[in-house]
């Protein structure tokens, strides 16, 4: 998995800043946007807080992720306050695709073995059909799920601390956690202010999972407390 | 593929066509929800015309799909101005599970025999995973994408209308496409007037995909006049 | 203020919990809707408590307000997940308009009396903008916050539980506070399961308001836990 | 009126294109984000043409707009694909307020003459009406239609768009088309490419107002084709 930041809105925190004093001040736009940087955190700290979260939208981000499997693409999309390109398994021969194979399985020998004999099958069989003269949107059916895909994806500040805090849950599955984790990363070396205290729903409450939660409450927020994204 | 409406809003043409007259009234509800029959036809044509379109968020319809493959519903998802409930492939075991099959497949007997060939091999591969102590949310890595699902979807009238502008074009894959007219077809015989003349792109204009169109323009619309979808 | 439901998804708890259960079952959609009405209350609960908002987005409910200030409405139509059609200024006459007062203003007499005088002054300048030939698109520019106006409103449950969250706390302006209050009787009724222990953040945790919350939670939780709304 | 862009994606038709590129291609980051300036602007053009406009959502812009009119902002917030901070009148003491002048009124002695005294009446109202302790979020009940207002406003590419198409028409009231006008001067200047063409709907079709519609798309054309915004 590769996942890296393509662009982001310049000078984003000075901008959030600004939007959120405006809706109580009179001031100029010059005014606003030179605010003493010593400030600065304080106020968002103070607006985040107080759940104003509504600022954060002005603040865009836009991600190169590649080599994450088309079921964690499927969970991906479905966040809708977000834009997504993703590369077309109508359009792009997917002949001798790359598979993500999930750690349970890297971890096991036999079952390594079956996966990958599946992986081979299928990419024969896709082979074949397209031999055949069947279309590749049709042959594409006997496609796995492990088959690696790429997309452009943008959301703003504000969605994707909702992101994080489903993503980054022990809950999610591993690989879109993991591509969570390398989003937040990446925005909080960019943006410190905009993302501080992110993360999974237990850092700062109670488990919304309830009973099905992972139990490890502790561990999560140690880790996150140190700067590591478990 | 099974496609029904579930639910939609109770006497939503009527209340498209309150909601229209608001605007430009000064009128009690009372007076806005009980108009002529016979004028609310030529009043909903004239706004719809002018593009107005907003009214039509008022009514809204819900479907039952089950049928579809992943692959389908990885396209129907991408709609974000709809909601979704989808059968999860994480916590539903898809032992033994039935898989969709491509025309162009179903009617070519090698592609079909190599097609049904490596779906047995995906259910046994499958299976062993799971037999091997390998979670289904891993296990579900060598799925295909002919693996049929089911969705519970929502979306208003102004974004079925959207929707079927994309995908009821002979360019849309041809299973969202099938999806698209089942619901068409049912929504025309629940709310007539919203979606009177509703269809790909060309039935009111140019096609939009230029040197990529169809080139079938005169019998798509000839089949949407005729009442039939293509 | 008058504010009616006008319209509402039919037996909107059953296609909710119908959408749940499809997420973790491989029932038929005959077998998810008939589902023994004593569990259907638990498994919402269950549901909503894990914070698994989404089904709740099938759920689709259109209000006829009228008779609130275009101070309010202009609040009303920041929440952008809902669809509004709204009586319009630049083509309604708003002779002789009727203005919403707000109670600090008409429980003080010499207040009442200024704003009354505003108003009618307000209602002079516009009729005599109108006599120059000045278009209600224009001469509207001196029509006051308070002039009423009428929309019709459409949200899902989803969307409705987070407007009732914002807009039914006590530090939310008293008039939008007023509507949704009057928004949540009528829903609660409706489909009491969709919305159980609905209301501001501070009966489900601590007030995100931190030291401009009200100071009045003891009061707003037992007003709640009686059935009113405050 | 001012109006400026604040911020931007950096290298926002770069962007565009690449992810563009992404959906038929199976090429790196690195190869999408290099391409041959002079094909750019070709493949903007051609899947622009085509429809395509997702891939415009990659790119964000946010304006500061002050000096428009609550009657303008209130239009403005109806865009629901777009994000808002605006100066509230909760919070913010109006007293002594700007207010926006019709052009129609400005240009009409008597009118402006009576527009002026009500506005005057209305500084005075406001502040007796505070004088009395009458808080501001209700004495704002006074404050006229025309009372200037700040706000910042963060849309898409494929948004704005849009937003053109609608309120660049001679048909959309006077003040948001002078916004629209000079927020599209401000996009094309920074990102030639994606707003090349963009206008009213009549510059690329006929006009969907019907007989209601301006009567002048000849000159609206000529003015967009020869560089100016009318």
């Amino acid at each position: 998995m590769d996942v890296r930041l393509l662009a982001s809105t310049p000078e984003a925190e000075n901008l959030v800043v600004a939007a959120a004093r405006l809706c109580y001040s009179s001031s100029s736009f010059e005014e606003l946007l030179t605010w003493p940087e010593e400030r600065k955190s304080a106020l968002l700290r103070k607006v985040l807080a107080a759940g104003h979260l509504s600022v954060l939208e002005h603040a865009s981000f836009t991600f190169g992720v590649s080599g994450i499997s088309r079921a964690c693409s499927h969970q991906l999309v479905r966040h809708r306050i977000a834009s997504f390109s993703q590369q077309s398994q109508r359009y792009v021969n997917a002949s001798g695709f790359e598979a993500v194979i999930p750690p349970s399985i890297a971890a096991h020998g036999e079952a390594l073995r079956r996966f990958e004999s599946l992986m081979e099958e299928a990419r024969a069989a896709y082979a074949e059909l397209l031999a055949m003269g069947i279309a590749s949107e049709d042959a594409r059916f006997v496609l796995p799920n492990a088959v690696q895909t790429s997309l452009v994806v943008t959301m703003n500040a504000r969605e994707l601390r909702h992101f994080f805090t489903l993503r980054c849950c022990l809950r999610a599955q591993w690989e879109i956690r993991e591509l969570a984790g390398k989003m937040l990363a990446l925005v909080q070396e960019k943006t410190p202010l905009l993302f501080a205290g992110v993360g999974p729903a237990c850092l700062s409450g109670s488990c919304p999972e309830g009973e099905r939660g992972c139990g490890r409450m502790k561990d999560v927020r140690a880790a996150f407390a140190a700067g590591t994204i478990p």
